[in-house]
């Protein structure tokens, strides 16, 4: 596990009051339900303990101010930026798939609505440029174009995903599209923003966008392949849900296009669309790894961990930040929720 | 009428082939949307003949570039960016509120579901900025924030709209604080940002945003006397449509509020939540006008009218522009749709 969630606890630190000051900003309403969001408050308002989630994109947008030689702060209006789009894309998610469970609690819209939630998510979304605009940097215009392009190629993995749901000829290479999309394009943007707000020049932002990019595939992938082997002890998701929910997943749509037996069955399973009890859903897992999905997506993320790491060669980046960045992508890949 | 729908179709010419390189820049599924919600192309995406709707925002926008005394195209990527955030807010609206139409045809979310018209309102919010951004305006942070701004306004607005359906004692202060988040922040940030892209001074910019405030209160009251006493062949909203929702507009707040037999009938009723046939609605809206609701409407937009006139006086307007803008809010509260 390396010391990565050191730099994770350390991000935070620096980040929650910046992000608690920009909610400050909100109108009541919003605020109330971005704080239930985020695991600050209970349903009723009352502080909580905990809450947050992993927070990797602000610690990945400071560590990419450092990375430019800049300190960690001036990437501080960037992580925030950053994860306000990240929380307005949960909101919206959560009422388009019918999400009723978020960390273990209800979502936003289960418990006020859907309107409630959309809201929200506008509020959160306009908010991340303005904390971006109003940071003082010379490089804020850049910032502000990096995070709404981000907000776009964000929406089209998303259409990707909703259009791949009525499909049964995805192809691996429209599933590697839709997580750049989806997952890769604000991990990216994440990896790049802290430096470009601190003037870095393009190669080193360039080089930080790849190596986001193609962690943020990794990060995909491994999502995936939690969503059919984590433990839901771990996870939090119930056991087999994203086959339950028959989606285009990396390990699936790879194992259903094999020529053979497993893959076959997969293709057609996908297509007939009935609902299958659990010692079902284990047997569909199991034609899964029999197809080599498992071990295709495993190695797939290995492989495009090793694009992130070597896209840092091409840009002069310090030590310290460089090998923080390194042990952040490395964890992503191992995590196990 | 005046000449003022000369400077709405002047503007519209202008600004849509603009607003249409704008959305060129969507994924394939959004700008297949949005161009549906404008009215370019039909549910097959076949191109049509008209669509768009008034455009009040970005004719409000490039007339704001003239009053501060710089050409009506210095305001062009503000028309574009608020024309793109008035629509985002549509789209999400038609979602919230259930609506299946709009402009006499299914909404986006009645043909291809919500999270295509969820998704296709985010992208559109992420647009407006990149093009705000991408202008080349030495003044574009300052537009942007506007517009950041004024999106979270408009937010607040729908957040308390929202909360007024489950509540019977709402005042007409709040629901005129309701108005100017729902209606007056953008149709302020409309009235300004050509001016913050020109880099006018802050007199003039904020005479700007009052006169385009004062007016989308007008505007929001207009709206809710058309609501209630406008023609369903010209507004294409059923009769009585926002009395049968039993909405907290502003004549129905007046009227409930008021002393006397009429107020406390309409405020049973508001309480009461019964269906009610057309005949039972007419006799609603008569008591409205008994209370005072329709004389106290008109007046009060006739007020914000003549606020939103002497706000232009503060600035060194040049006469051509503070004409048109003027004969634009005059129109906006004569308007019979």
């Amino acid at each position: 596990m390396t010391a990565t969630p050191t730099t994770l606890r350390h991000s935070r630190d620096i980040v929650t009051p910046a992000l608690r000051a920009a909610l400050d900003r909100l109108d009541e309403t919003s605020r109330a339900r971005a704080g239930y969001h985020l695991g600050w408050t209970t349903e009723d308002g009352e502080a909580t303990a905990g809450g947050g989630g992993k927070a990797v994109r602000p610690a990945l947008a400071l560590l990419s101010a450092r990375a430019a030689g800049a300190p960690a702060e001036a990437g501080l209006a960037g992580a925030v930026a950053v994860e306000l789009v990240h929380n307005f894309s949960l909101l919206h998610d959560d009422v388009m798939d019918g999400d009723t469970l978020r960390r273990h609690r209800p979502t936003v819209w289960a418990v006020w609505g859907t309107a409630s939630a959309i809201l929200t998510g506008d509020a959160l979304l306009a908010l991340a440029q303005e904390v971006l605009l109003e940071s003082g940097s010379a490089h804020a215009v850049a910032a502000g174009t990096l995070l709404a392009s981000a907000t776009r190629e964000l929406v089209r993995g998303q259409m990707q995903d909703l259009a791949f749901e009525h499909r049964t000829d995805v192809t691996l290479d429209e599933c590697l599209d839709m997580a750049a999309g989806k997952t890769g394009s604000l991990l990216s943007a994440s990896a790049a923003i802290g430096a470009v707000l601190a003037g870095a020049p393009d190669a080193t932002t360039g080089a930080l966008a790849t190596f986001g990019a193609q962690a943020g595939i990794a990060f995909q992938i491994v999502d995936d392949l939690l969503g059919i082997w984590g433990d839901p002890a771990v996870t939090g998701k119930p056991r087999f849900s994203d086959l339950q929910a028959r989606k285009k997943t990396l390990p699936m749509t790879y194992a259903a296009g094999r020529p053979g037996p497993a893959g076959e069955r997969l293709t057609a399973w996908l297509a007939a669309g009935e609902k299958a009890d659990e010692a079902g859903l284990a047997e569909i897992a199991a034609l899964v790894v029999a197809a080599g999905g498992r071990e295709w997506a495993t190695e797939e993320a290995r492989r495009r961990l090793r694009l992130a790491e070597s896209a840092l060669d091409a840009a002069p980046v310090p030590d310290a930040p460089r090998d923080e960045l390194v042990a952040l992508a490395r964890y992503l890949v191992n995590r196990e929720a």
